[in-house]
């Protein structure tokens, strides 16, 4: 399939001729014309997008139902440069995005970014949703409308309609961490520290780290629920906690970005080094901890990607009319002191 | 800076109009000229580089010279595969390569290559070379006139004038590679299998083993030179004997794709399991013995990336007159039996 313009160079003549001939207006010569329909029919045409959306200067607009970007230090900052990517590479497309954002550790704050949305879906061609609250994402999916398509990142809910989901295989991401874990301790006692309010995503990785680490009895391992909506500090004064009254602990897995608070406690109590800490994503104060080493181990979910296809995603669905993968698993980096240097987030 | 396009939209006159106004040519009326002269001195105007080359209708021909596809297990397939997605992108700019591939082990077809590309410099706007043959190519570039820009995948040679050099930082991914054998080792005998012919990049990673392993004075390294120009099976064979001779070898370190040869002479000897194998690259005979865990890791530096960029490096240089990072250093993906399935290679 081509556009105008190569149809144009191939028949070597001027775009207006071929756009004369294929919309049969205006004086064309018998020869020219049949020399370009020859080419169209030889290789296709495929109308220019751009041109039609430029022409009909409509705006698509898609809205982002996404935590507040300082949220868990800095990390929602991460998909948002991938957006903000999508959106310049796309900007003669008129695509533009109206940001919802909401504070994960605050239910009211997601029911109004939710109530925002609903109130100005006449206007949105698409969502993106960051579903991290997943009861509530759960039934606010479930009251849209079937005209407006959407594309979860990061987490998922399952049986929705969803066009696309974009992020990692959790439940394989928290295989992965326990076997890092193995390779780092040979028995022992290991603490998991899960955050609440629940995420379908972070408990998969809780899942997945469960099932392969029990296949060991050489560990014993324990949970410990962190309720973040309490403070933002509250990991500090947990991790705290487990530190005084396990001091024979080995290994803390922290299945989400709040790693290096654990790491602080860490140091702080003169036990860095002393216990392996894995932990996910990439956000700064987790690559401080990591470099020094007090964090052993982070895995991380390509953020800016995720931002980045979910864009393209709708792009795809809403303006090219064309079809989209329906489960977009993107890599589980792993990354230690001695790689990280080479990571973006 | 804003294209044609983009000052005719936000003029909302039509293209033409931008036109006439910017070359001063035609009838068009002064209230209309000073609108859209005053948004050019907003924002500016990049001449639109596309139409320019396609009323040029000139083809921008790029030279690559890399070993042929599918030496060291298809491994050159995989920066093909990212050249030919940056030539897809850039289809309309007339951007087009020419391929001169080579036997990377026959010093005959490599001169041969270079012969080639001598001979036809005229059409050549730049060249992607990927300078595995260290002392060939350190030589065939000195020879290069200095009208000819050109990027280094893969390998480096110091001291050359190349626009850019795209690949691994290789002595800090042999470090990496130390540090995880001291994982999945406390102690022991392990053994280098360095290629020969010598490749600086290969030379480097070894240094960067050898320097981070040395400070730990419970192994005992030494060094095995495999010399690939014998012969395709020489792995095998000379892993046998190290195998035969070593019954208390507790570690590998390849430090190229050849790893799956030796993975290949553990399983035979039964010694899969019983000696850690870390090696390079993500090809496919690479990543089945990963999956079965005969190999316990390999380190990745995202090959189709180096060719998609190094494409982009030329293009900005030669086309858009822009300038272009003298180094992209490519992440180094640590690949495990867990995590191997989200990568491509």
């Amino acid at each position: 399939m081509a556009t105008l313009i190569e149809i144009a160079r191939k028949a070597n003549v001027s775009v207006g001729t071929v756009d004369r001939v294929l919309h049969n207006r205006g004086r064309v010569s018998k020869d020219t014309r049949q020399k370009v329909l020859k080419i169209v029919n030889e290789i296709g045409y495929r109308p220019n997008i751009l041109a039609r959306s430029l022409s009909l200067k409509k705006t698509f607009m898609f809205g982002v139902l996404i935590p507040v970007p300082d949220q868990d230090g800095q990390y929602w900052e991460l998909p948002m440069s991938g957006i903000r990517k999508a959106l310049d590479e796309l900007k003669l497309y008129n695509v533009a995005v109206s940001l919802f954002t909401y504070d994960k550790y605050s239910a009211f704050s997601f029911h109004e970014a939710c109530q925002n949305i609903e109130s100005s879906l006449e206007d949105l061609d698409g969502l993106v949703i960051a579903p991290v609250l997943s009861k509530a994402s759960e039934l606010f999916v479930s009251r849209l409308p079937e005209s407006i398509p959407y594309v979860f990142i990061d987490s998922y809910i399952p049986d929705s309609r969803c066009l696309s989901y974009i992020g990692q295989d959790s439940f394989q991401s928290g295989v992965l961490a326990a076997k890092l874990m193995q390779m780092k301790l040979q028995e022992g006692k290991v603490i998991i520290m899960r955050i609440l309010p629940i995420d379908y995503h972070i408990d998969d990785r809780v899942r997945g780290f469960q099932f392969c680490i029990q296949q060991n009895n050489h560990f014993t391992v324990s949970m410990v629920d962190v309720d973040r909506e309490i403070s933002p500090e509250i990991f500090n004064e947990v991790s705290e906690k487990i530190l005084q009254e396990n001091t024979d602990l080995l290994g803390i897995f922290v299945p989400s970005a709040c790693t290096h608070q654990v790491a602080e406690t860490l140091v702080q109590n003169d036990r860095s080094g002393s216990v392996v800490l894995i932990g996910y994503d990439l956000v700064e104060e987790n690559r401080k901890y990591l470099k020094t080493g007090t964090i052993d181990f982070l895995i991380s979910q390509r953020p800016a990607l995720q931002g980045y296809q979910s864009i393209y995603s709708l792009y795809r669905h809403v303006i090219l009319n064309e079809s989209v993968d329906q489960k977009v698993v993107v890599p589980m980096d792993i990354l230690t002191q001695d790689n990280v240097d080479y990571y973006q987030g």
